[in-house]
């Protein structure tokens, strides 16, 4: 069954209310609700008082007009009393300023007090409701994320590093603290990183990223291990943030869940522009399913302007649709809209939902009614259907919190670099996973690691087996310049991949970002056809070993030097691309890298429309969705049957407008 | 008499000089000063040790002279044995750091000691001073403002709540506190909306800048008490910061004042442009004589460089009397320049007076003393004389909190929508009031209340009361957004005003603030003759119920559908203006408004020349005023008097740049 | 012996590459180091637990290899366990924030536990290395620098005040207290001027600044004493950062060393610009000369890209050569690059070294190499020779600093102003002396003294019996505005120096950044042709007493009135530029002085190529640098010898890019 529906807040609103809510839901298909994850206040107003019976009238009103619900951990945003009863729970930030109450999130992970609480509630929630009917999973806690660096996590990230390193000895050889004379002679001297403490450690900074990213990891698990035990039959997922979202190590977050869930807002209060570039959304999507390398659902979708203190644009008509199948599209299970009512109060006033304030049925609520009725008719022929894309990218937490720390360049961005190569990948309609660096590559045709920053034996190794076997790799500069202590390693560059690429870095150069450096590229299949790629921020300057030439510097004073690098290795090829390219760069070197992969298109479509693949079973489903203002013509190699018209179409099709098409073999 | 002077700090200067300076002024026309509203240091030295020998010496000479004087309160800066006595006096900020010593306004103004402090020398400066043949009357503290954020507000915000709400279930409710789960279950856990707190919650948010405003204004109130009770014979005011300043409900401040007093720096350092745009001086003006709907004084003109660490420009030759002359035309029945003398010494060694930093008199002092002779002339025919708007703009405090919590837009402000709607009236030269939205708007012909986001039953019921009675009205869009606990309101909007207006806001968007939407006007009288109104930031999609169509969108997916209605309703109109327009928008409406309700200009002018009405019991007098740095003609209907010159003139008239006339009829 | 070196942490590496480190250096020239500056943890792993073994052994390898050795206090890092010792040894920021450890510097330098702990260590060094042979000097702590607000600098304070007044009644009067009644009553009241104390009363933040400096002074003078006592056959030296660095009066931090060092780094990682400018440069090196007047070492020069988070631009090939005669040039006797090896730990990871990371010589250690036999040949004709300059630019700290705290125009900068004058000098290759306000001024044939804003009775005497003497003076717009208070002084501006300018500044305006007011210059010899000078940011109008008026405005309300005057007194002139003028009339009026004083230039060389001449005994020594990206031609007016090349040059000489000749008389 397709999950269809809507996160919903019966607590914000008038009993007498609620059947009215129920009945508009059902009419709008909706078969899925999460309740009560904002709702402790109400679930357990005083300590160790709890109060159900409003949330099981919701339920029953629900349930009645068959709607089954998801129920949320209340974690993300603790009642006063809870942070009354714990001072020292409040986060402090990086700045060294503490958080006063009045938002949410505003507690420190790693507090026993907070944890205890936390537990609490989480099991007299799952008592009350490990058997109810109209309860099918959990959400743990909202949105995790946001570090902490007060004494409580200081004293915790000490405790951490004596179990991860063992002695003081050992922190100082692997931090280098004899730089500066850090020298750390009793555990509790180590501090955390504050920016008081100015410009830090890079050793010290990247454990402690780590201890941090662990924390909610470890504090989940908590969570997790009493829904385990206490509700066998319920499936158990948090709602991730996309790839954007870069201060916990996703990977190792999703580990202990059923599968990943995620919140998707294309059109976002603070990024006020007329069109949203569909790649945007389609590495969000793509890089959540490779969390586990499964499905996933978006649980919460927008669906009406982003906002708090100001007020985003309003979904398009059509948009909403849109970007519902594009979910769809690149993996999901479910959809559910965020909210059901615009709320008349709190911080998330102008954050609104399928109805306004004053809870009439609009223009959003028809669209979205629409997707209803079209998702009950057809979702069963799209729930679990399996992309299988053939070529990765590689996406490393421990690189991204290292370049957090050291940008290396000013304007430098590493998801910026990762999306760039998707973005190229993506104009050609090629499916990508976003895998680990230790992920089994063995599936795909051609893995892009770029900039692998902090690159680890082990993760070297799987790189060089993957060559070995015949992959094809591409990497760039700044990869393997750190082993995982966060220091520079002490050999040529790109250190323990460099011989897979057969080159050493010679020197290397940054330049002023309006800079750039011409290239003259040798590849044999550069289709650029007049226009120039050039290298941007970071010139490598580069001496083969074993590999060969296939881009020369044409400025600066390593003109003529090499830029790129091809290297055959084992079975395999490995590409070394010594800059931050340009989109000229990227298109080109992704052209060559799908053809001598072999590498297929979901279609050739027009700029602005997206084709993308998924396999139910061996039927394949091809995704058309046309993202632009106008019309836009696509030209099918056969007969196809149009799974929400139930028409057959062939040759030249013509998409409206925000568009969709979903076929299937005739 | 006319009030003419300076604003004085003999304590500044050795007493040799005193007699010399009592002479340049008397010399320039000044028979008013104001005295001591910094001098706490030298008025009370110790605590309870009171030395008025100085300020006696110092009152002698002054008189001796002709010149009476203004006494303020020296409550602003405390002398650091105040500050001492109390640490935890210190103002704390919103984000959360505590002030320190070393400027001024450092205070909380709800410490009860500092308030006990300010009772003692308030009484004791009364006592000696109520029958000083000098003494005329008093300013309370100076420029009143800047919310605190720390502990003992906290308190007080909590008993202040107690006392507004009765229980913490009402509280509760009125903040929905259930969002997020911030029920509060104890007074003492209340916060106060530090930024440490994030994006706070807009009910709690709403009443905090209310009960800071409130603060302001019950610690005046104890002055103006004590004073009321001790010198029955004197005048009490306070020095107001104009229509920009937005941090007190200065409607409320004034209430307890006989007049209002106010300081006008139209070449602020900070603000170093060439020209001074007429109409930005004019709004404060209008709003200052607004607050309690009489005449008032300029507490300080700028009479030199305005600037703390950096200097402004200098008063170009003739901007002193042009704004002299402007400040009257607008209301002023008192003019004093700030300062006398520049200082020497302290943070203000920049913000230049009459007098250089070498006492010698200059440029500066000889245009002052110019306008000091015409002053003794024809002051008595200006004091007192009547502004008599016949059109209104509705300025509301609550609305201007409630915008700053959530601007709903990054690029709009609330004042900046007022002033453009002001500046069209201006350039038209029609005088304007400017008035609360509880005001008694039956004098008014027209009525323009843009934005009035926080609506209450009263108002709209005012604004109600008006339209049927045969006023027009306009209104836009975010009006009638909330109620007044600062909830979005259960109805479609503009809520209280949707029937006035006869129609719904259907759905709105919001616009990039680089992309405009043109408009399609259908109003009888648009001359605009090409230019192209256009629709900025906000597009309200309209339903008209009663009201008709006069504008539509011409793009976006609503092009077609209504971005202005006006509606008949009782014996008046109401026009709903559902965007933020580009200036021609506003022209365009204020000529439609001015023609339909009849209201009539002063004069019509070429650009740069201002021309305002005030009436002398039934005489006219038309304040002509060049702001323009070259010549100007102006046509005059009759044969009229200059004032100034006792010349008659009549037809065409020539103004030199920054020249003034002030004619009545011949 | 001319000095060349590296900085080098042999402490940073395996005791098994010492010997290699060793080796590489004496095959590059080194004949000297600098070493533990930073490695306080293991000279003295516990409170007073030293370890010396390790130096040792390093002097030891080194010596074998030719190399001698400054030693550095370690006490700009101090190790994790003196800050446990003294949590309130935290240097606390203007902010209010208190530093946290993680970095360097993070030491408030007048906290008495603190400096002990420093005494102790640079005592036990001392004793250690007194009478080691590869031991030559000292270098005391590292970069001082950044100003401290604690509560223990704030006694510090309020006692160094005591000094220096006497009594509280002395501190009023100084500081004007009585402005907003700030009149301290006890000496415990007096605050620091910390940014929540708001903007500051000048006199007070003038005297905060200079009890900074003093505090480095003393502190600094501390170490100095002990190694005096102890080292006797030692020099001592600080490593200062040239002109740039705003926060310590360097003529004060000078006195009590043998010679200044300091660190070189033209292209930083935070100034990525593709050319240099060789007089942003050429300023830093006269600088430093100009502290005691005497000639320098180069503690610091740069020999790779900057950088902590972000990587600088590479020194392009040649640079460092050129920036290393550069510096000899303009009188430095030694030259030590930093660092020898690029850290793999640390901050400062990406602060590059003559090796990279990985410890292999490359392209800048072949070029330091190259360097090194040059000046193992010509060194000895280099070493102590003598820059004679002609031109004196007067630098003053109490200025410099009270500019920081009033700017007097958001975009005048006094260093900006001086190192105009000193880029329009450069041009010409004339020769500039940086020197105090009470210099002995009697060698120059002309004194640019630019905006000598605080200007105390001593130097305003030194400049009147200069131009007495015969000397021309220039001086401009905001000298002579304040006393050695920092009070505005009671007089007519230039102030002090009004009778020797023989002129009054009537008033003066600030202008908007973006306009500015061309002049008319009637200067004897002209010669810009066509290209108008013009008047920014701020306009002295003046009014001649004694002297001629050789630029007026021609703009604004002052247009006609006089910009410029040129006064004769008793054998010398002095000009009075009423302005900040743009490049143009700066370069106009130096043409004018350089002529008018008769001062030589070293060549007339075309733009790009540098000429500085040094005296060794009665050899001049001229120096020819093109700082181009391409060949220049320059004219030789006779034949001489190239010492780099022992070869004659005669006529037309073309300098390739980056080329260096050093030409003494055939």
């Amino acid at each position: 069954m397709f999950r269809f529906g809507v996160d919903y807040y019966p607590e914000h609103w008038p009993r007498e209310r609620w059947e009215m809510d129920a009945r508009l839901m059902q009419e709008a298909g909706v078969n899925t609700v999460r309740l009560a994850e904002f709702a402790w206040s109400y679930l357990e107003p005083r300590p160790d008082h709890f109060d159900f019976e409003w949330l099981d009238r919701a339920l029953e009103i629900l349930y009645a007009h068959g709607i089954q619900a998801i129920l949320g951990t209340p974690t993300a945003s603790p009642p006063p009393w809870v942070m009354a009863m714990y001072p020292d729970a409040y986060r402090v930030l990086a700045s060294g300023q503490r958080q006063t109450y009045g938002n949410r999130r505003e507690y420190c992970p790693t507090h026993p007090g907070y944890r205890e609480r936390s537990r609490i509630i989480t099991q007299a929630m799952a008592e009350h409701y490990a058997n109810h009917p109209a309860v099918i999973g959990w959400q743990i806690d909202n949105e995790f994320g946001d570090r902490c660096y007060c004494p409580i996590c200081r004293a915790n990230f000490q405790a951490w590093l004596q179990e991860k390193y063992g002695s003081l000895d050992a922190v100082n050889a692997a931090w280098g603290t004899i730089f500066w004379s850090h020298v750390y002679t009793e555990w509790s001297q180590i501090p955390v990183p504050l920016e008081t403490g100015g410009v830090p450690n890079p050793g010290l900074a990247l454990d402690y990223d780590r201890f941090m990213s662990d924390a909610y990891v470890r504090f989940q698990r908590e969570q997790v291990d009493i829904l385990r035990r206490t509700c066998p039959n319920h499936f158990i997922t948090h709602n991730f943030m996309g790839f954007h979202y870069d201060r916990i190590n996703y990977f190792d977050l999703a580990r202990d869940l059923d599968f990943v869930a995620w919140d998707n807002y294309p059109r976002l209060a603070w990024r006020r522009v007329m069109d949203v570039p569909p790649a945007s959304r389609a590495i969000e999507h793509d890089t959540m399913r490779g969390l586990k390398g499964k499905n996933f659902w978006v649980m919460e979708e927008q669906s009406g302007s982003g906002g708090w203190q100001t007020v985003g644009m309003t979904p398009r008509p059509g948009e909403i649709r849109l970007w519902t199948y594009q979910a769809i599209a690149h993996g999901a299970d479910a959809i559910l809209y965020f909210r059901w009512r615009t709320n008349r109060f709190g911080t998330e006033q102008y954050w609104h939902g399928v109805l306004d304030h004053d809870g009439r049925p609009r223009r959003r609520y028809r669209e979205i009614q629409g997707i209803g009725a079209e998702l009950q008719r057809i979702g069963d022929q799209l729930v679990g259907a399996e992309s299988r894309p053939q070529v990765a990218i590689v996406l490393c937490y421990d690189t991204r919190f290292a370049f957090q720390i050291q940008p290396n360049h000013p304007d430098f961005s590493y998801p910026g670099l990762l999306a760039s190569y998707y973005n190229a990948l993506h104009r050609r309609n090629v499916g990508v996973d976003i895998v680990s660096p230790t992920a089994d590559l063995s599936r795909y045709k051609a893995v892009i690691a770029p900039a692998l920053y902090v690159l680890g034996q082990e993760a070297a190794d799987n790189l060089q087996r993957y060559v070995e076997n015949g992959g094809i790799l591409l990497t760039t500069a700044r990869t393997g310049v750190k082993d995982e202590t966060n220091a520079v390693v002490n050999m040529p560059l790109p250190g323990l991949l460099a011989e897979v690429c057969g080159v050493e870095v010679d020197e290397y150069d940054t330049l002023p970002t309006e800079v750039s450096v011409p290239l003259e590229l040798t590849l044999p299949n550069d289709t650029t056809a007049g226009e120039v790629a050039h290298a941007r921020l970071w010139c490598d300057v580069l001496i083969p070993t074993t590999a060969e030439i296939v881009a020369r510097y044409r400025d600066q004073y390593y003109a003529g030097r090499a830029a790129i690098t091809l290297n055959r290795f084992g079975r395999g090829q490995a590409l070394y691309v010594g800059t931050v390219g340009d989109a000229v760069l990227h298109e080109t070197l992704i052209d060559w890298l799908v053809q001598a992969a072999g590498v297929p298109s979901a279609l050739t479509t027009p700029d602005g429309v997206e084709a993308v693949e998924r396999w139910k079973d061996e039927q394949r489903l091809l995704f058309l969705l046309n993202h632009a203002n106008d019309t836009r013509d696509v030209i099918l190699p056969t007969s196809m049957i149009d799974l929400l018209t139930d028409r057959t179409v062939e040759g030249r099709v013509t998409l409206e407008p925000k568009a969709v098409m979903i076929l299937r073999g005739a």
